[in-house]
């Protein structure tokens, strides 16, 4: 199956932001043995929607477009639709219901603009969104397929996953390609380095394709094994998978949609342990990660970001002559803040970082993105310093990554030096 | 002046690489006062580059191609626009003896396939590249100009300010444009309320358009005045500028490359204010956002991310009554956390944060999406609650917002509950 995808939105042609959502929506087409072969961006433009549409569907058997389904003016997309294949827009009473229901819940004023949303082409189904007000929707015209979601990334891939792709897998009359994939989500190696070790191996199985994608402060891999035959699209997918375990296996920390976070996250509730974290340069971040995790009230008891040397010594417990004599940026600093969180939150496991994000703050025995990491628990205490050569900001995302890989490590048992 | 841009290249359909060069080049191209109305992206494949040049042909003045100038076989723009347009392919002998040097000095051994970058169409002005050799070239058709460079990002960049933008300078015939340009940026009111607001708002001013963009949680307004004169571009930006503020004022919390976490930082450092964070439901985000300001522990003692309900009694100082008799989530408990930090660092400020981001721990009398933010000085504490309707890292992220929102009317004096 040919699709098209149009991207609708004055923002995507006039630079300021770029359009993200055409790019992963082919990649999770093409994953699926779909081909994208054009894809248009235009502006909130009746004239110029009009004309994609129908450059796209004639030379498509499908069309995907994302953008323009907010309650404001500029937003046309809709009744642009609507006018290039003669249809009405028609209240979907339901829709308006709910959307009203749910302003009305979280005490916002309905303003008539909104009814938009609730507006559709006639005969168009609509797709529901899980975490906006925009639904989109489908319909079919001269036996083609056209899907419509919104453009605010999130939303459009969650659409995409449990709205568009099940709809056109649902119309496409097509022979099943099977199409296993896999994410190898890595952390610790140079992307540089990890392709010099891909290189060396045998990744010449049929039907399978190997995407290498750095993700700050991870790599992924991802493999696609693609065959008429499930068994054998999984069994191929598996044989460059093992592969490339062997070679990468110390480096890799999870899979598909794991996250380094959720991770840990279980591996602290499978194992009832508790944590306390203090953060001096991270501000926050790891157990902002943490708290991204649902139900992480029961492992994580407390943090503290502990900025000022005084609170390092109220709080923690950290002598003022430790800080004095190796600064607050030092081994001794981190494995004292790691124990004094642990007794203070009176928890199984204390974790801590002090480092220099910088830009200001570095010496020439402590430069900017000097940073240590120590993890206890209670009996034992490990310290590991790092020196990270980014600004500011990737400073405490990569410290807050090893922070939370060094806990990974000691949760699964292997070595905190590995 | 319309510009159509047309990028080429199978990874860019297939989704393993984001097209960044046609986001780029459109913003480059907006801020001279051209518009890009149309972007095409398609394989390498003749029949989709022949379609996709013709449809932009027709609805610009001028199209700017990327990608597929390559030595390699897959690389066919050069010979599919020559198609297109029928013209003959001939050999540049400059420029190939240009190429042989090259390789010979390098000691890269000639093939006959490189040939192919010193082939151009018939009456093509070739475009040289500073730090590659795949040369761009441009020609004009029914009056069109048409410019081919590269799709490596760094060379079409390179070639886009040195090459393509001086031709479209040259060939085009009209007067040039001076262009003004202001983001403005809100929060605290929805979408769809700003867009009814600004319906009232007489902004049809000469040469002023207006963009609308939410970066939730934020809004952002984003003015562009266009005029010959210098002077009145910036006289007519102005003016919508305010008719603007007049309306949303309130609502308006920065300008242009302005954070809120930046806003706040500066404030307190300019009144040499210090402040201590107490932060439940969103775990860390409040600190981790000031704190990715260089400088803020200037402003910043400590955070606690007070998680169990015994962290807020023994840091804070919240008696174990007032959260079995109001809950942990509770106007009261908010307000004694605010206060207890604030004893706790002994600074001049403290700000609580303490809800239920989901998905689980609602109630019908307190749902998920319940939070309460306090703020004291050590005279007055003032909490407001909130109910948000948005999934876990949505709550977390608004309510940082709000967080931060709150100091900051505080800091530059305004009322707490405007």
């Amino acid at each position: 199956m040919k699709i098209g995808i149009l991207a609708i939105g004055t923002e995507l042609t006039g630079g300021t932001t770029q359009d993200t959502n055409s790019s992963f929506i082919s990649h999770e087409l093409n994953a699926r043995g779909w081909s994208v072969s054009t894809i248009i961006i235009v502006a909130d433009d009746e004239s110029a929607i009009r004309k994609g549409l129908d450059y796209l569907m004639a030379i498509s058997d499908a069309v995907i477009v994302t953008g323009g389904l907010g309650p404001t003016a500029d937003d046309i997309t809709t009744a642009s639709i609507a006018k290039t294949f003669g249809l009405n827009l028609c209240t979907d009473e339901a829709v308006l219901n709910q959307m009203k229901e749910r302003f009305e819940k979280y005490r916002i004023k309905w303003i008539p603009n909104n009814i938009k949303q609730a507006m559709f082409p006639d005969g168009a189904v609509t797709i529901p969104n899980p975490i906006g007000t925009a639904r989109g929707f489908f319909l079919r015209k001269n036996g083609k397929i056209v899907t419509v979601i919104p453009g605010v990334p999130s939303e459009a891939k969650k659409m995409l996953f449990e709205g568009v792709i099940p709809v056109l897998k649902r119309e496409s009359r097509e022979a099943r390609q099977y199409i296993a994939k896999r994410t190898i989500k890595l952390f610790g190696l140079m992307e540089a380095k990890i392709d010099q070790i891909l290189s060396d191996v045998d990744l010449k199985i049929p039907g399978v394709s190997i995407g290498f994608y750095p993700h700050f402060p991870e790599n992924h891999i991802v493999i696609t094994s693609k065959n008429l035959v499930e068994s054998m699209a999984e069994e191929n997918l598996q044989m460059a998978e093992k592969r490339i375990e062997e070679k990468l296996g110390k480096y890799i920390f999870g899979y598909d949609n794991d996250t380094l976070e959720g991770l840990v996250a279980s591996l602290l509730k499978n194992r009832a342990l508790t944590l306390s974290v203090a953060e001096s340069c991270t501000g926050g971040l790891v157990t902002d990660r943490l708290t991204n995790i649902p139900g992480s009230s029961t492992f994580l008891d407390r943090g503290v970001v502990v900025y000022s040397n005084n609170s390092k010594t109220e709080l923690l417990g950290v002598p003022v002559q430790t800080l004095n004599k190796f600064g607050a940026v030092s081994e001794e600093t981190a494995i004292l803040m790691a124990e004094g969180v642990r007794k203070l939150g009176k928890t199984d496991l204390g974790l801590a970082i002090t480092g220099i994000a910088g830009p200001a703050g570095g010496t020439t025995e402590k430069p900017v993105g000097t940073v240590f990491i120590a993890l206890t628990d209670g009996e034992s205490t490990i310290c590991r310093n790092f020196l990270f050569g980014w600004e500011r900001k990737r400073v405490k995302k990569i410290s807050s990554q090893w922070a939370l890989e060094m806990l990974r490590k000691f949760l699964i048992g292997s070595s905190l030096n590995d």
